[in-house]
């Protein structure tokens, strides 16, 4: 039935909705008014929301009065509930504006994840009802960010999964677009609240926007960029506070032109873990590693440095909501690795380019890093891909850094109308 | 499994716990110091949580913020949230513990429901999922006052919700008892918050149990007191901010001595309406009550006076939750029925005596309007059953009416030390 409506050249988008967009019943309202207007011009809208605002923090200090090391499937008990809260509220206003609306939590539209808590990954989606309400020419709100495993435990998929949701439910239902609303425009040069400068790109590649992503522009969660590329989702990302086009992610080849650097992103959430004299006997530092990434705490960026003869240090990076875990499983395997210090430094950024055609334009590295030398900006760690140059930094610094890359490439509003970039 | 385990003498306990008992983190830690230390005596432990303190008016609040008329759906969708909340937090903290817990929703626990929302009827529980986590000898925390449809959809169980679901658990699993915790010690032979010289009854019928509950005295649902009653589940009322033995509710055989009147009880939650100048037709009385109770609006108490030859007046009362559906209910009627004027009047209070004695002591009806005419006290409207007599008047007094009652049956605690009752 779905797909028989379908045919008959109809639309289906998925927006999604971040905290911001639904901050408060006055910003509820807003978000059901945008839903009924492109309901009433397109077929079939699913939106997926946020929790409101700060509920998600009210939730986690209610937790932290209670207990520092809450059992994570209760702790995702708890923080399921925001956006239960908002796609309640969010159906009522959509309801008061004469549309048929239902609401669905992450269990109730078929999310199945598997058991990882807190970071729970999509394993598939019955879409069954999800369909059965779309054919019955209503709007669904759908929880962002949650799941449930086989087991019908609630789970929730890690910071910014709501982005994953509505990717994985743009995917498994093959829509037209899938938009992702947020509190800025698009995606910039560099992020607009740390610089005036920065220019809101038209569109980007699935590759760029993924390190982007990754990289801390906080717009988009890596993994439903990811999905996105997979499954070839068309992705927008857009303000939720007033109609402009927003940006546009696509295959690169689908770009006007590529550009050598698109952008330049700043992430200070990042914290550099130095273990110092570490015994120099293989197979320690993937001890290190695969201890860490068994307690699904992902490492960034890793430096090894021999000098001293039988000991090494190994200096490496994580996000820091991973610290206080991390803390426990390295004290743990030092009883037996005797690893003579440890040192965690949470002042630290990651400031990156990314450009789509950087990998055939040599020396756009060495250009970064002159960008840094002349504004005195020390380099701590750096890291590399086909499309990326990360360098690791004094939080302090970070700002500075930005501005400095950012006006070396030229990326600005000023240099844009007579330059060319690069 | 789990009933072998119980063929060993081992008790399961079905504990209650509302909403001031779960007021903040730091009752929530008491609760669950009291789990704990139960648990450590017994053997099963379930524990049915209602939620924190004043989280369902913060959420009823967020509602009205959008709507004063939601969706029922998606009101059940947004309350059923605080239990969700409340059962995460005590299962973390009861973990703090250090006792193997789990929490579950009204849909883990498999409590199925009809899909009247807003005040949903338990259908039947699928207890396979709670008796797995209890044979894995750990304390099971459920959200108590929600269920689920057979079609997944979040339902709650009205006002008091909670009681029904830790009644429902208990019969279900052959509980060998059910205690009701709440702020006050137990049942009394009227409101303390009301009465100074209240008594705290050591044991009670569930026949007036039910009555006290249908009559306001807030303590427990009455629903779940006939479910006791059906199922022979064995009820107590205690307090869970200190360790009193509090009211146990019981078949009435097994009361140490029936009393001819237990107590007082007034209910200041209805609402008189009155249908002035109704056609004397044949089937207009059954057709407005018919119409209220296609909505789940409860008539409680029912006057009809024929005055005038061709018109009665109709005067009923219901709970004060139902009265905006009410209103649109009989103006709808109001256009084929042609009643003259309706007037609504929530400043009334129904005050009755409850006593499983009454019906074999002839004058009890009579002893209580006299003391009413003493005071001064109209009585607007009379009802009776085998075992209570009610009283509607003015709201204002009804204090003062429960006062005079109490004395002239000698239910106070000085009177109790010299005098018998009646």
């Amino acid at each position: 039935m779905l797909l028989n409506r379908r045919q008959d050249d109809m639309g289906l988008i998925v927006q999604k909705y971040g905290g911001t967009s639904v901050a408060d019943t006055t910003r509820i309202k807003k978000v059901a008014e945008r839903l009924v207007k492109r309901k009433r011009e397109e077929d079939q809208v699913i939106a997926v929301v946020s929790a409101i605002g700060d509920t998600t923090d009210e939730l986690i200090n209610l937790s932290n009065e209670i207990t520092d090391q809450p059992p994570k499937r209760e702790y995702d008990m708890l923080i399921s509930t925001g956006e239960q809260v908002s796609v309640a509220l969010l159906a009522m206003a959509i309801n008061e504006l004469g549309e048929d609306v239902i609401s669905l939590t992450g269990s109730q539209v078929g999310i199945i994840t598997d058991d990882l808590h807190t970071k729970a990954k999509i394993l598939e989606i019955d879409s069954s009802r999800l369909e059965k309400e779309l054919a019955k020419d209503q709007i669904v709100v759908v929880a962002g960010f949650q799941g449930i495993t086989i087991n019908d435990d609630i789970t929730t998929l890690g910071r910014g999964g709501s982005d994953t949701t509505a990717v994985a439910l743009a995917a498994k239902l093959d829509a037209d677009i899938c938009e992702i609303y947020t509190d800025v425009n698009g995606i910039y040069t560099a992020d607009p609240r740390m610089l005036d400068d920065a220019v809101k790109l038209p569109e980007i590649s699935y590759d760029e926007m993924l390190e982007m992503a990754s990289l801390g522009a906080k717009v988009l969660q890596p993994r439903s960029v990811e999905f996105a590329k997979q499954y070839k989702i068309k992705l927008a990302v857009k303000s939720s506070f007033n109609y402009e086009s927003g940006t546009h992610v696509k295959e690169v080849e689908e770009l006007e032109k590529g550009k050598v650097v698109s952008g330049v992103a700043c992430n200070t959430n990042e914290v550099k873990i130095s273990l110092i004299g570490v015994p120099d006997r293989p197979g320690i530092a993937s001890k290190v590693f695969n201890t860490l990434a068994e307690s699904s705490i992902n490492v960034d960026m890793i430096i090894q440095n021999v000098h001293r003869g039988e000991v090494n240090d190994i200096t490496f990076t994580i996000d820091d909501e991973d610290l206080s875990q991390a803390k426990v499983i390295l004290n743990e395997l030092n009883k037996e690795l005797t690893i003579e210090d440890i040192i965690y430094d949470a002042e630290v950024a990651k400031v990156s380019i990314v450009g789509a055609g950087m990998v055939t334009n040599p020396g756009v590295a060495a250009k970064m890093f002159e960008a840094l030398a002349d504004a005195d900006i020390n380099i701590e760690m750096i890291s590399t891909s086909e499309i990326k140059v990360s360098c690791l930094m004094d939080e302090a610094k970070s700002q500075q850094a930005v501005k400095v890359i950012h006006d070396k490439f030229n990326l600005g509003e000023k240099q844009r109308v007579s330059d060319q970039n690069v």
